[in-house]
């Protein structure tokens, strides 16, 4: 017999990660606010709770996963937690996550606190993993359940730092996201469908250009590369090609600009030998 | 006996073009504004031309690799051209590419743009493709040649077309890479080494983010999903807290929020229940 979870916010997430307890063969509690959301749960077996009260009452371990942090304290505040584990798996700061983890022991319970890697569809699939970061033993404890939604990576007792590393991965979707729209809009721009550009092009050309970010991070780590490959001078000069090209095809350059301006402060710092390494110091020193 | 080449511009991409021709025993001509650069050339076989008139005599195919546009037409000004092909090689926007086109047509040359999309290394390997436009039939004239180097990849015969495509696949490239150096700055800004999170998380996480891309040009094609596993609504949610976040770590948000304010102006035109590729179109019609 599986042990008894409860799932609160029948989100798009928070039905996936219901899903799969359900799938896992754990007796699954589910409350959201708005009642009847996700009926195909009920098909599954999930068990619906009137109130959020008699959605913890029903096991020991209470999965959260609902709008943003404001939902979270309306949704907690005032409930009892005693002998609770709450895992909290809404999107937050890490400032958000450690006053979470305040409130909930405060009410009685562990806490772990989760940022989920995945879309809803890799929940339960080899891709997806999971932050988690607080008190270890806790994470251990219900590492069998919380394995049914993702593979759990542990770092840290800082009960923000989850959410930490699962912001910094997040920055670094949307920036990735933020280019291949302005490229397809580029491409749309030219009166070509984006399909066979994405598949032929797009896809396979990221895929390689990730490989090069390992030997950023090594120039970070441990001082940079003696010669650059791609000197910054070079990809400053050609930048300004990508702005110049984006405003004649009628794309708003406004996801592009701001790293020309970033590349071209390095080049003016002395760093046009280098490669892109500089510019994350200079992430870290603001000009303005 | 393989057929004679030149190569004009030894910098980091032109050495490597070079490198590939005389590794594939192509007899190599080749000239640098500033004599004696990659010395490494002399021992492999590459003929030195002293003027660039003598490097473009030695052959009928000539590849210019120089930093920029500007680079490209005071190294060509005045030469004749007749009887050659020239394939341009240096980065170029769609209509700086046609200029060059229209000059080396008046100076008796056949003329293809070409954009690398491929780093130094990458050179001669089956990861590397190049993008080319122009006449067709001159691309199969020299395939055997230029198939030394990379796969080409042909997109038609508007000389401005490789451009296009070669400064949206950079547009993407950088997207990624600014949004990588992002989520470093947030992790040395918590005291952490880089390597292992990116090895162990910030590639394997945009590998698997990169899957999602073919479903936004199939939106963009075809029209949107019914249904959005990430609704908008809830990803501008979320992407405040990765500015917040950000600003509290002493991390530079600028290249973040341009995309926050395209989600936000996404919701806010009514996209809020579908998923990201709605930016796209914001993308061509600027607000401002
Ligand atoms: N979807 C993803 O790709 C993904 C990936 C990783 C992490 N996440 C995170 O997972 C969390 C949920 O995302 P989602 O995709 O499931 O979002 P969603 O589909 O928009 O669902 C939002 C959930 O929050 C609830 N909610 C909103 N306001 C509320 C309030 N004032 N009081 C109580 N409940 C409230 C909603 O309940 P109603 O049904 O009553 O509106 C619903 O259950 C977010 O923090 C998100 O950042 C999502
Ligand atoms: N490296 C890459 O990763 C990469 C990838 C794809 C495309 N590209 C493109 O390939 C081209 C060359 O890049 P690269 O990496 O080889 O750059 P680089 O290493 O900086 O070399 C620049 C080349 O341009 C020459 N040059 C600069 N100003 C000149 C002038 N006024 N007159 C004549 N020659 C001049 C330099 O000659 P001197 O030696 O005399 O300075 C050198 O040969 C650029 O358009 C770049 O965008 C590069």
């Amino acid at each position: 017999m599986k042990s008894p979870v409860t799932v609160l916010g029948l989100g798009a997430m928070g039905t996936a990660l219901a899903r799969a307890f359900l799938a896992a063969g754990h007796p699954t509690t589910v409350w959201n606010r708005t009642p009847g959301r996700s009926p195909e749960l009920d098909a599954l077996g999930a068990i619906r709770a009137t109130t959020v009260a008699d959605a913890i009452a029903a096991g020991p371990l209470v999965v959260v996963c609902l709008l943003v942090d404001d939902t979270v304290r309306s949704t907690l505040d005032g409930v009892d937690l005693t002998g609770r584990t709450v895992v909290n798996l809404t999107n937050s700061t890490p400032d958000q996550a450690r006053g979470t983890a305040e409130r909930a022991a405060a009410a009685g319970a562990q806490y772990l606190d989760g940022g989920i890697m995945a879309v809803p569809p890799m929940i339960g699939t080899p891709g997806a993993f999971i932050f988690y970061s607080g008190p270890q033993d806790v994470l251990e404890q219900h590492r069998p359940a919380l394995e049914v939604l993702a593979r759990p990576a542990y770092v840290g007792t800082d009960p923000g730092l989850a959410a930490l590393y699962d912001i910094a991965l997040l920055s670094a979707m949307y920036g990735m996201f933020g280019g291949a729209q302005h490229a397809l809009a580029l491409i749309t721009s030219s009166g070509n469908p984006t399909e066979p550009f994405t598949n032929d092009f797009l896809v396979p050309w990221l895929t390689a250009m990730l490989t090069s970010l390992p030997s950023m991070a090594r120039e970070l780590d441990h001082g940079p590369a003696t010669t650059a490959d791609s000197n910054l001078s070079m990809q400053a000069a050609a930048y300004e090609n990508l702005v110049t090209t984006a405003e004649r095809q009628g794309v708003d350059p406004r996801l592009l600009t701001p790293m020309g301006e970033l590349m071209q402060r390095a080049v003016d710092a002395g760093h046009g030998d280098g490669g892109l390494s500089a510019l994350v110091g200079l992430l870290r020193t603001p000009a303005d």
